[in-house]
C-alpha cells in the first residue's frame, strides 16, 4: 500500500467516524455507535471503500490501548477492590452461561459437531470491554459504582476469553488442550496483575521526578506516558494476557489514588495526574474513533442469508444465550435494586470485536460452515448496537426513580 | 508483523528517540540529531534491533506531515512573500549547482556512465526540510528572517526534488523523459499552489464556526485537524506535489496572519489559531521523532568501505560539491551580513531523508555500485549531522556581533 492511499483511507476514517457521532449525538443516540456505523458504512457491507488491514488494525489497537489507559486513569483502586466480589460474579457466570449453553444447544438441539458447538459456545462469551466504556464514558457514567462493577467484570472476562481462545485454538489445530501450558499462562497472567501496578506506579514516579527536575526538551509527557503505555501493553502479551490490560494497568498506575499491595496507599501528585489527562486527550480522541469505525468495517453484513429460516432459527436462539447469560450474571447480586441489575447485565452484553475476533478464527480454521458464520456475525451486531441504546434509557430511568 | 511486535518497536523508537534526545541537549547538541543517532544504533549500522517496515515508514510520514503543519501554523506569510525572490534564488541555485556539478565530475573525472552520473547529481540536489526546520525549531530561530527564506526556499527545494525523482526514474525505467507529463505535473502543482491555501483557508473557517456553534462531542479539533492535514497532504500527491507541502498548505491556512490572492487579507481568530496549537503538541511532540529515527535507521553505515580509497575520493569530492553547491545560492543574495548568508547556506545543506530516497532509488533500478551507494550514504549522513552543530554555533555568533 503506497503512504498516500493509506493518508486517504485514514482520512476518511476520521471524517466518517466524526459525521456519524455528530449527527448520532444530534439524534440523541450513543455516539460510539456513529464511529461503528460509519465502518458499516465504509466497509465491505456498503461503499466497501476502506480495507481493515494491518496498519489500520495497528492504529485500532493503540486507540483501543489509549482508550482503556484512559479508564485506568480514571479507576478508582478502592472502589475497584470494594465491588470485585460482584465484578468476579458478573464475569464469571457472564462467561460460564452462554459458553456452556450456547455449546448445548449448538450440539443438542441443532445437531453440529461438538467442535462447531464449542466454537459457537467461545464466540457467544467474551464481552467487548470498549463499546462498553465507550457508551459509559458518553453518558457521563463511569465513576458510578455500577460502572466501576462492570469495569472490574469487563477486565475478569476478557481475561477469561483469551484464555478460551487459546483453549479452542488448541483443540482445532492440535485436537487437544495443553493443561500444562494453561496452569503456566493462569499464573502468569496472575503474576501480570501482582506485578505490573507496581511496577508501572514506580515508573510513573520516576517520570513525575525526571518531568519536574530535569527535563530539558518540551514533549516529554505524551511520548514518555505513550512508550510507558505500549512497554505494559506488551508486558502484557508477553505474560499471555490481553494488551489492553496492561495499558489499564498503567492508567491504574498513573490514576490520582493508587493502592499498593498490602494496604499500601500512594497519593499521586493530583496536578500531574491532571497535566498527563490534559496531555494525553488529544491523542485518544484520535485514535480511539479507529478503533471503533474498525469494528464496524470488520462487520460484514453481505455474508448473511436474510430469507434463511435456518438463520434465523440459529440466530434467535443464540442471541437469547448471548443476553439471558450476561443478565443473568447481574441478577445473582445482592442488595442492588433492579434497575441496577438491568444496567450492570446491558453493560456487559456487547460482543463487538471479540465476538468478530472468536467468529474470524472459527472462519479461519475452517470449524465454521458460510450459515453457523453468518448467525454469529449478526448476534455480535445486534448485541453491540442494542444495548447502548437500552443503558441510555436505563441510567434516564434510574434517575427519575 | 504481529501487533505485540510493533508495539515494542514503537516502544523502543521513542524511549530511544527521547534518551538521546535529552543526553544531545545535556550535552548542549542539536536534539535533533540525538533523536537520528537513536536510529542508527537501533538500525542495521549497531543494535539491528527495529526494521523499517511499511508501517514505521508511515508513521514516519505522519511525523513529518504534522511538524510541515506546525511550520505553516508559525509562518508568517507576508514575511515568506516578502522573502520569496531571495527563497527562489537560494533554491534554485542550490538544486541546479549540484545537480550539474555533481554529474559533471561524476562523468568527467570519475568516468561513470551518464545515467549513474545524473543519479548522483539528483541524490546531491535535495534539502531535507525536516532536519533544517528541526535545527531551527530547537534553536528558537524559526521565525527570524533568515528561516523565512530558508523555509521558502527548501519548500521549493523539495518540489524541484520530486519533479527530478519523476524525470530521473523515466530515464532509468523507460530510458527517455516524457514531457508531455512533465508539463502537466509542474502545471498541477502550480495550480495546487494557487489553489491549496484557499480551500485550506475556506475548510478552517468552517471547522471554527462549526467548533464555535454546533459541536456536540468532545475531541473535535484534534481529529478534524488531523483529518484536514490528511486530505491536503492527499490532495497535494495527486497534484504530483510532495505530501508535506499540502500539510504546509493547510498550517499556512490556519496560521495567525493568512492573505489571500489579490492581496485580500484575512485576519485569523488568534485565540483559535491558540486553540489548534494547543491540541495538535501532544500529536506533533508524538510522531515527528519516529520521523527522524527513521532517518537514522535508514542509514547504514555497514555498507561503508572506510579503508578503500576510491570511497574516499569519491565521497570528498561530492561532498564539496553538496556543500558548495548550498552555500553558493546564499552567496548571491544581497543586502544581508556575512554572517547570515553562511546560516541561509548551511541551512540548506542537510541532505537526510531526500537524499536517502533518491540513493535507493538508484540501488534499486540497479544504477549504483555499491561503492557509489557507500559514497552518497556517507555525503548524506555527513551533511546531516555537521550542519546543525555549525548552525548553532553560528547563531551564537550572530548574536554577539
Amino acid at each position: 500500500m503506497e503512504t498516500h492511499e493509506f493518508l486517504l483511507d485514514l482520512f476518511m476514517i476520521l471524517v466518517f467516524a466524526r459525521i456519524f457521532a455528530e449527527i448520532f449525538a444530534y439524534l440523541k443516540l450513543p455516539p460510539v455507535l456513529g464511529e461503528v456505523f460509519a465502518g458499516i458504512v465504509l466497509g465491505p457491507s456498503f461503499l466497501d471503500f476502506v480495507e481493515v488491514n494491518q496498519i489500520i488494525k495497528i492504529l485500532a489497537e493503540i486507540g483501543i490501548i489509549l482508550l482503556l489507559f484512559e479508564v485506568g486513569l480514571e479507576t478508582d483502586m478502592r472502589k475497584l477492590q470494594k465491588e470485585g466480589l460482584k465484578s468476579v460474579i458478573v464475569a464469571v457466570f457472564g462467561a460460564a452461561f452462554p459458553f456452556i449453553v450456547g455449546y448445548a444447544v449448538s450440539y443438542y438441539i441443532f445437531n453440529l459437531s461438538a467442535i462447531v458447538s464449542l466454537f459457537i459456545g467461545g464466540t457467544l462469551t467474551a464481552t467487548s470491554i470498549g463499546i462498553t466504556i465507550r457508551v459509559l464514558k458518553d453518558l457521563n457514567k463511569e465513576r458510578t459504582s455500577a460502572a466501576q462493577i462492570v469495569i472490574g467484570a469487563a477486565v475478569l472476562d476478557d481475561i477469561i476469553g483469551v484464555i478460551l481462545l487459546i483453549i479452542l485454538f488448541d483443540i482445532a489445530v492440535m485436537g487437544q488442550i495443553n493443561i500444562e501450558r494453561m496452569i503456566r499462562i493462569i499464573f502468569l497472567i496472575m503474576l501480570f496483575f501482582t506485578a505490573a501496578p507496581v511496577l508501572a506506579m514506580l515508573m510513573s514516579k520516576i517520570i513525575h521526578v525526571y518531568d519536574r527536575e530535569f527535563r530539558r526538551l518540551p514533549g516529554f509527557l505524551p511520548t514518555i506516558i505513550v512508550s510507558l503505555i505500549l512497554f505494559f501493553a506488551y508486558i502484557s502479551h508477553i505474560f499471555g494476557a490481553p494488551e489492553i490490560i496492561g495499558a489499564f494497568a498503567a492508567g491504574i498506575a498513573l490514576s490520582r489514588r493508587f493502592f499498593l499491595p498490602f494496604g499500601i496507599a500512594l497519593k499521586s501528585d493530583p496536578h500531574f495526574t491532571e497535566k498527563v489527562e490534559n496531555q494525553m486527550r488529544p491523542l485518544i480522541y484520535l485514535f480511539t474513533p479507529i478503533f471503533f469505525v474498525t469494528v464496524g468495517l470488520s462487520m460484514n453484513l453481505k455474508v448473511i442469508d436474510f430469507t434463511s429460516i435456518d438463520f434465523w432459527l440459529l440466530t434467535v436462539v443464540l442471541l437469547v444465550v448471548a443476553v439471558v447469560g450476561k443478565l443473568g450474571g447481574a441478577f445473582l447480586l445482592k442488595h442492588i435494586s433492579f434497575i441496577r441489575k438491568l444496567i450492570i447485565g446491558t453493560s456487559m452484553i456487547p460482543r463487538g470485536e471479540v465476538g468478530l475476533i472468536f467468529a474470524e478464527l472459527g472462519r479461519t480454521v475452517n470449524v465454521f460452515s458460510n450459515e453457523v458464520y453468518a448467525s454469529l456475525v449478526f448476534v455480535i451486531i445486534i448485541t453491540t448496537i442494542i444495548p447502548p441504546f437500552v443503558l441510555k434509557w436505563l441510567f434516564e430511568k434510574e434517575e427519575f426513580s
